[in-house]
């Protein structure tokens, strides 16, 4: 069975979770506090040395980081991931924009002010975070409001990388209101079968 | 023929100028220099609505942008990507270390030292980068001293996106002279038939 290790506040967790969820394939759990130094262990470093989670571990040995080349392997040969060329290189251009161009502006703003809660403490930093996190959220807004999903009008895991820290952009401070074609897609995302929130592990 | 909307001294229009020649693929290159805001036009803005280079112009109205995606786009079916899943999974989860935990890191503090010629201005902000820039290149040593390549032994885009930044990391102010598996790789990615350095265009 697949063991993830995972901390369930994490949208880059939760992205796994329900992508498995979705396929249907059962997993084993692993939760570590990340704020009490859990995967800073040695034997967790053993496993991934650049101390994030998630990680899956398929078997003995044989483990894989990074979120979103997670989602890639599990959904290889699935309707969660197109088979076309042209479409596959299109979900992985919104990963990886997620990784680069909104992950480190939302998630950190959200992890900083409602995961630590220490919105004064990072009040400069956060204020940095504001402008290129609005900047994501309106070539989103941009893109969603001439289609469905974001690529090829059908759900993949361009959606799940993207919905996992877009729908709790609040958290983070990020006000979605100014974004109504975000907020009818979350709302698609959300109507998807078996879907999962972040709160469930 | 595809059109590459680039920019000489980026890394990451160098990792598909480098697997365009390696596949022998012509290509025409259009400089953007982004210096002068010439990737903050309405035109180019119409392609990528981030702003960034490279762009894959692949035919009319079809582009693509993030040059990890651009790389997976070319190499599918080629030796430079591997066709099994695992192997693949590996190679994307190298490419989403090198945007989440390298490029933020080492090309920044390149482009502020190198390319913008401003370590003075930026001192503070170069300083902050050079313990995850460390941490980065000390994960690929500890990688590369029991592999030749990243994934399967075998020269893949994992290669070429990691050398682009690497090997050019002493002009963000990186020492490469306490990795000695880094620069062994370093040479082996040099060695590769058709390389081109990065002043190619």
């Amino acid at each position: 069975m697949f063991r993830l290790y995972d901390f369930l506040p994490s949208g880059n967790g939760y992205k796994i979770r329900l992508l498995l969820t979705q396929l249907g394939i059962p997993f084993e759990r692993i939760e570590l506090n990340i704020l009490k130094g859990e995967t800073r262990t040695p034997a967790f470093l053993a496993k991934n040395p650049n101390g994030h989670i998630p990680v899956l571990e398929i078997g003995p040995g044989k483990v894989l980081s990074e979120s979103n080349a997670i989602l890639f392997y599990l959904s290889e040969g699935t309707p969660f991931l197109p088979s076309d060329t042209w479409e596959r290189s299109q979900v992985l251009q919104w990963l990886f924009f997620e990784q680069y161009s909104h992950e480190p502006y939302i998630a950190t703003s959200r992890f900083w002010i409602s995961i630590l809660g220490q919105a004064d403490k990072y009040r400069e930093a956060i204020k940095q975070k504001r402008e290129p996190g609005y900047a994501a959220l309106t070539l989103m807004e941009k893109h969603l409001t001439h289609h469905t999903f974001l690529v090829g009008e059908c759900y993949t895991i361009a959606d799940i990388g993207l919905f996992a820290y877009t729908h709790v952009a609040d958290e983070g401070g990020f006000e979605l209101t100014k974004f109504p074609a975000i907020q009818a897609w979350l709302e698609r995302v959300q109507a998807q079968p078996q879907h999962i929130s972040i709160t469930q592990g």
